[in-house]
């Protein structure tokens, strides 16, 4: 195991009907932006619901945020907040509308010339507004980290500081309910790579973390199909165990003490940002790539992951491997997310932009050894082309 | 998955010579009382790291904290705590001296008639002066919950509140290199059994919640043992994955959404409260009693236990069922750790006594559904002696 530190202060409130709980996490005398995505809550009645929690305090709206919040939406935002003094963020809805207040928060404070050089130039964050999140789709753990990803001009920065994790969040299943298939395939496969890129790197004989991450695949594997089913959409407890094990997924505990990867997730950026494809769709087309690709290096894991999380039996390691591989990509399959460039057509002829992006934004050395380079990043993408 | 609320805001620093960094977790203005036990740490060089730590602050000390740390100790602390004006408690040592200091905490800010009433009529804890956690022993999972167990005049107490949980808590898996056999046994035994207090129970279909737990129960499993054999004892990985597995039994995460039993530990307090037996050792003695007298109450999770931390196969439930308990004991066997009344030079006499023990702490409604009043108790007893 690695040294590591170790801090998540986010109090959870998990299960139905806890959204009334927002009410007494905020400072009674805070004044609240309430902040959400495209009005979907407003359907499904999770709005109304925070309206009522929130009714002992002084509060406005901001909405609008976009999957893969953009830079020029996220800095209006800020005329609101100096006109009503606002000292409080309640987030509420999926991954992109907390990372979205994340920024807000940050820009909020920010004393320097320029609140894009936050990502731009990653300049740390000296100060944020709190944040508190109601989450709607679980899937990027953003509701329980300090981490965001940002987009301007398609391109897509992230930054991360302990200030705007968020110091409160209430996941109640029941509003997951009213997601769409591919909303609910976007987060499960989301939630299932985040896992990955943590887990399969190289061995450190880190016992907990890769228990608990293996934990996480097979309830994500078992539980994920079934919310697509119609015989058990509508069951809560299943609803309950994606919704849990995407926040622990990410919010850092598996990751703490073990080498990580996210290869996978700095070349799926470039596929979103140049083609707008939902980003764990380009996880799940970039992954078994990587896979195959990083075989080598990842062989122990490898094995592991096919012995522990799909029970694949026998000898041979070279099978056990193959049929991990096939076995994760037919579970993306039963997600209903693509595997290949095909899928979402794209072809060979698109990788010379992607490398160029890469480049660009200086992703020359990804993995957990530092080795993926833009000549590896080329062969991940040929392979997921094939 | 029941509805809950987590929340653990204690940052870890874990890993070898991270005691260092405690000077930084603390207010540079703080004035520290660091409390430790019977004075190991002096033997094994953590008392000159946690002072070299400490060089740039204004501190005193208060040691003599005992196992099983006892009220009359704890309530001499205060005196220095206002001689010195100290607002930070540094505990070093094991659960017991975390949990001492807890009190020491509690009772310092304590404006009632007599401190005793927080243990005696858990009268809630209002404030507290905060602490950090420099861990030699890991058990308890005290350095990161805000649980405490208090003994006077044979009775042992607990309480609990979040004002009392470690701000930070420093595990360096090398200092357990020095712990005695009996410390290192009677370590994973107790954690081992958190775990199981907080999953053999009933099946609430708590997926993440249970496979962490398996998890944990695995490597206390694969782990302890080698911890004490000659060949693997200096094995610094072994220990990272003993310690961290403790922290993790009782933290909270495991426990949060999911029934909770706590049977053994309510028992087994009265034996080390009349006998003064180590608190691991009577949970040894009572866990595979209640194993055999829930075993209708616990069967799905028996068999659930079974198949997945033991591997145990085949057709049979009673057959997996018989054999899983049969593995806890040879587990507890490997350990050094006693399983029977007779191990511990007890016998059919003692029963009684304890039952009035039992009586008198209110301890008549245990377990998951509140159903081992004290017939039940008795038989878990009588099952223990047999």
């Amino acid at each position: 195991m690695l040294n590591f530190s170790f801090h998540n202060p986010t109090k959870i409130h998990f299960g139905e009907d806890q959204i009334k709980l927002v009410g007494s996490e905020i400072p009674a005398d805070a004044k609240v932006l309430l902040i959400y995505g495209g009005g979907s809550i407003k359907k499904n009645g999770v709005y109304d619901q925070v309206v009522t929690a929130l009714s002992d305090h002084t509060w406005v709206e901001f909405s609008g945020i976009e999957p893969n919040p953009r830079y020029e939406t996220l800095m209006k935002a800020q005329a609101l907040i100096k006109e009503h003094q606002i000292d409080y963020l309640l987030a509420v809805g999926g991954g992109s509308v907390v990372d979205g207040a994340k920024f807000i928060a940050a820009a909020a404070l920010y004393e320097g010339e320029d609140a894009w050089n936050i990502l731009a130039k990653q300049e740390p964050v000296e100060k944020a507004l709190p944040i508190g999140a109601v989450l709607t789709l679980p899937a990027t753990g953003s509701e329980s980290n300090g981490n965001s990803v940002v987009t301007r001009e398609g391109n897509k920065l992230p930054f991360s500081s302990p200030l705007v994790c968020p110091q409160f969040a209430v996941l109640d299943p029941k509003v997951t309910l009213s997601l769409s298939d591919r909303q609910i395939s976007n987060g499960v496969v989301d939630a299932f790579v985040h896992v990955m890129e943590q887990y399969l790197t190289y061995n450190v004989n880190a016992k907990v973390q890769d228990r608990f991450a293996e934990g996480l695949l097979q309830t994500l594997i078992e539980e994920g199909p079934k919310a697509l089913r119609t015989e058990t959409k509508e069951d809560l407890t299943i609803r309950a165990n994606i919704m849990w094990s995407a926040t622990m997924a990410l919010n850092g505990l598996i990751g703490a003490g073990v080498p990580q990867d996210w290869s996978t997730h700095m070349i799926g950026h470039e596929l979103t940002g140049s083609f707008n494809i939902d980003h764990a769709r380009t996880l799940s087309i970039i992954l078994p790539a990587v896979m195959k690709v990083k075989r080598d290096d990842k062989r122990e894991k490898l094995v592991q992951y096919a012995e522990r999380v799909w029970g694949v039996t026998g000898e041979d390691e070279e099978q056990k491997i193959d049929k991990a591989i096939e076995l994760t990509e037919e579970f993306f399959k039963d997600m209903k997310v693509p595997t290949r460039f095909s899928d979402v057509e794209l072809n060979h002829q698109h990788i010379p932009n992607l490398i160029e992006k890469l480049e660009q934004h200086g992703m020359v050395a990804l993995g957990e050894h530092n080795d993926i380079n833009l000549d590896v990043s080329k062969k991940i993408l040929e392979t997921a082309c094939s």
